[in-house]
């Protein structure tokens, strides 16, 4: 099993140091202390569980340390800033294993970017020595890249001309559509394993600066500074993200607000939110004081963690239903709580946190099925997960024998911009595609509560069905649904989902990924005769020529 | 060997018939007349010879009958409108054929809604009976959808339930993007086997009307009357596209204004425009006196054969190697003319026929490298083949013992809007997407000669090399690019040529594309287990159930 949990006193590869404003984010990967076993992580490369220490370590910069406005990545290695993935890793890893370690990465990345623009934080890849692949990638998620001047370093992509598989974390979109290299010099720069340098590099907007040696350490200081001036962060006291509380068992796992029950033989998951423990304190600093007990940030990490787990852990569940239990009011009040403080920097973190968990939703290569029920308590920022479903059936009435009130369902402001998609639309604006006018009915009923024929009336669900209709179809949709081929829904989910216009993020995870996918499965890369087999044993890989 | 060349007295699969502005292209599909042994084409299911026909059938409508303003598009099967492709061809074919087969099916879509965009020419579906899988895909490429209401005609897309892969010939894509379906909505629809018809399928955006059998004839009619009353298209003699000049050889292809030279070793072919008969007449209509063999049309022609048949015969050529030779001032005269007669039907057709040849070198899954040299001619619209390219490269000067002229290169209106990506914006545009000032500095230089200093400072070129550099590096470029994994190559080129937006073109081509393409390698779809293989056997499918 992998888990995503860790923090600062169990890192094995990441060292962080603080100077006031600016934090420096260290790279110090122990070739020794691998995910699994097979391979050495030389010449700081990385493999799954270097990736989820850095994402420990982001969010933990966002979070405990409101202080920092800048952060530095930089490398403890003399001659090299980071070698990217591990290809000995690579080579060893199955389709899946692979697909996931691509998928998480490229969060991980989106991360920094997301910190970048919602939180006021700037990222400086400090590059000491060369970044090849993986490790030129990262640098691209930061703000700014300035390279050292030595005669040696470099930025590279050399993953086509050496592997045969592209630089799938981001690297060719972002070097086309953020860095905007004009494409014939992408083209050289991603066909050539030596890279760029110098002048060069920053003529072709590869990097923002060359600079020598001598004057590297402090140039990187006088920027950070200089970026820390323009940000907005405030200084103080920072939230602790202690140990989740969480337990697992054969058939699921608990945590204290979400609850997950796995069908390995039905091929389903039922993922559940609780609201427990969400009494509203007076103001913002009380929910700082609150910490990460503060429900609305308790429930997005649990969820958050539920979801890796799922993803990386639980492969055989086709099918994540989404369900709620709990008290609606209270929901709202904790949404009501979160708008009327989101200008706080902690508020702040916590709303973008639960955006960035929403778009690891819509991007679940599962289906995603939410059940709105009574008991339920889908109001405001948790309605997302009715909105991000791929079919939504909501209860008309109650169940027999059950006395719990039929289910209702609220909308806030939140559901109206504060959480987009990557394509940069809302939820319901994706939703309504084609009817922007059923946007605005929506929104006039903001804080109304919403029955069955109601809420499917506006077209926020799927359908409303009756207990008898109920019975007969939802446990029908679902496994039919798990009957059908995997790949199949994965593909057809991952266009249906995202109408409209396309983002640096969603190109990265649509056009690049799934190429990069195709690429994964083409004997070229990945048989015994392949480049990410041979890598490194001196055997020249065998290419079947045909362009397909 | 796979030929692109037909003509409606070869016709296996379709009639036309024509009244007045309205054309009626029947799809009567003759089962037995397949391209390839092993299956027959049942139900009005198609492959790619009922494609050929297909795109062979527009192109005709649009050059030789300008007075067909709607086309109306339907079925002689009783029943049946059309099943999509057929099943067992896919089973049969090799991955490379079933991902040119989708390409061209997709092309051959995307020339009908560019006929809708560009030549006032409207299509109707007159969906006479159940349209499934690629043949509702076929619909939804027209304007409008009319399904007759007989209790039995429906539209579905059952691949994914069915067939375990996508609706991959835009059909995801058009589905939410283009018809705007709720994403809900186009869930069930792309998961249920029967679809949908109608008022529900109304409702839904699947189709425009639901009309019941005894009025369907008279409803399409009266449609197509009121959308031809909308068009621009004029009444007249229209233009007949003759037989090619072509003559195959083992070393390639030669046409009038086309040479096509294959290096199969090398894995490369080069492609050579000239300029043969390129003298202008007065004015539009003398264009259409001369037919077919108007240059500008003729070098289309020859072009777009010459890229379907490397594309299809000769797959070994990784990279396409783009020249010119003749006359410059030629090429701009006629680019001039075809400015200047912009708004005449005729001219109007060209260049949009060169606008979707360009889009099919854009979306070529082979290395694009252009070559400016002394003796060639690439001025205004035959220069795009120099952005299209990954790299482009100049000859400074003369070459020893030639005493031709050193080359130039000249510019012209039409580079700067009228033939645009698919993505919509020009190729120049997408070149200089971090830089637009950049393509203020070339409109500026319109009509002046550039030399390869000039050339390369405005950056239209990769580089500008003297002699010596040329013989040292032109080769060792094109060789060493050949020597790299063509998988690789192809993700590569697919995410660097397309940076900025994204259109439902460049969606269906990157996101979706992609996506079925992987989908065609996974043994859920293609093993002797996957769906595609027992298709109709009345043996299930085997699935792998873990999602990846």
């Amino acid at each position: 099993m992998i888990d995503f949990q860790t923090n600062p006193s169990k890192y094995n590869h990441w060292k962080i140091s603080f100077e006031g404003e600016v934090a420096t984010l260290i790279m110090d990967v122990n070739p020794a202390a691998t995910l699994k076993p097979g391979y050495e992580l030389k010449m700081n490369s990385y493999d799954l569980g270097v990736d989820i220490e850095l994402y420990d370590a982001i969010q933990r910069l966002r979070f405990e340390h409101p202080e920092v406005k800048t952060v530095v990545m930089t490398s403890a290695n003399p001659k090299i800033f980071c070698a990217g993935a591990n290809i000995k890793m690579l080579g060893l890893s199955s389709h899946a294993h692979k697909v996931n370690f691509c998928k998480f990465t490229n969060e991980t990345r989106n991360s920094i970017e997301d910190a970048s623009a919602a939180s006021g934080m700037k990222f400086i890849a400090a590059v000491n020595g060369t970044a090849a692949g993986g490790g030129y990638e990262l640098a691209l998620a930061c703000d700014e890249i300035l390279l050292i001047d030595d005669g040696n370093s470099a930025v590279s992509l050399p993953e086509v001309p050496l592997l045969a598989v592209l630089p799938g974390t981001g690297g060719l979109t972002r070097v086309v559509d953020k860095r905007k290299v004009r494409r014939d010099r992408a083209d050289i720069f991603c066909s050539i394993e030596e890279g760029a340098r110098g002048q060069k590099a920053v003529d072709w907007r590869l990097i923002d600066q060359s600079i020598p040696r001598s004057q590297f350490s402090e140039a990187v200081v006088q920027r950070a500074k200089e970026l820390a001036a323009l940000s907005d962060r405030p200084a103080g006291q920072g939230c602790s993200l202690g140990d989740l509380s969480r337990q697992f068992t054969d058939a699921g796992v608990e945590y204290s607000t979400v609850s997950v029950a796995v069908n390995r033989d039905r091929h389903d998951a039922e993922i559940t939110l609780k609201t427990v423990g969400t009494d509203m304190p007076a103001d913002a600093e009380g929910a700082l004081a609150m910490g990460d007990q503060f429900w609305p940030l308790r429930l997005t990490r649990e969820l958050d963690d539920a979801l890796l787990h799922l993803r990386t852990n639980e492969t055989l569940e086709g099918v994540m239903v989404f369900k709620s239990q709990g008290d609606l009011d209270a929901v709202m009040a904790a949404d009501a709580f979160l708008q009327a403080n989101a200008d706080h920097w902690f508020i702040r973190e916590i709303l973008a946190y639960w955006k960035r968990t929403m778009k690891r939703v819509d991007m679940s290569s599962r289906t995603l099925i939410t059940l709105v029920e009574p008991g339920s308590c889908f109001g405001g920022f948790i309605s997302e997960l009715v909105f991000a479903a791929d079919r939504a059936y909501m209860l008309e009435g109650q169940f027999e024998g059950d006395d719990r009130p039929a289910a209702e369902m609220k909308l806030s402001a939140l559901n109206f911009g504060a959480l987009p998609m990557s394509n940069d639309l809302t939820r319901l604006e994706t939703r309504f595609y084609g009817e922007p006018e059923s946007v605005d009915a929506a929104k006039a009923q903001i804080g109304v509560a919403l029955d069955a024929a109601a809420a499917n009336k506006l077209g926020l669900v799927t359908d409303a069905l009756d207990d008898i209709d109920w019975e007969d179809e939802v446990p029908m949709v679902i496994e039919l649904r798990a009957s059908y081929s995997p790949d199949a829904l994965t593909g057809m989910e991952a266009n249906l989902r995202f109408a409209g216009p396309e983002t640096m993020e969603t190109k990265i995870f649509g056009r690049l990924t799934a190429w990069q996918n195709w690429i994964f499965q083409r004997p070229n890369a990945v048989s015994d005769q392949g480049a990410l087999k041979l890598y490194g044993t001196g055997t020249r890989p065998n290419y079947d020529f045909n362009r397909v």
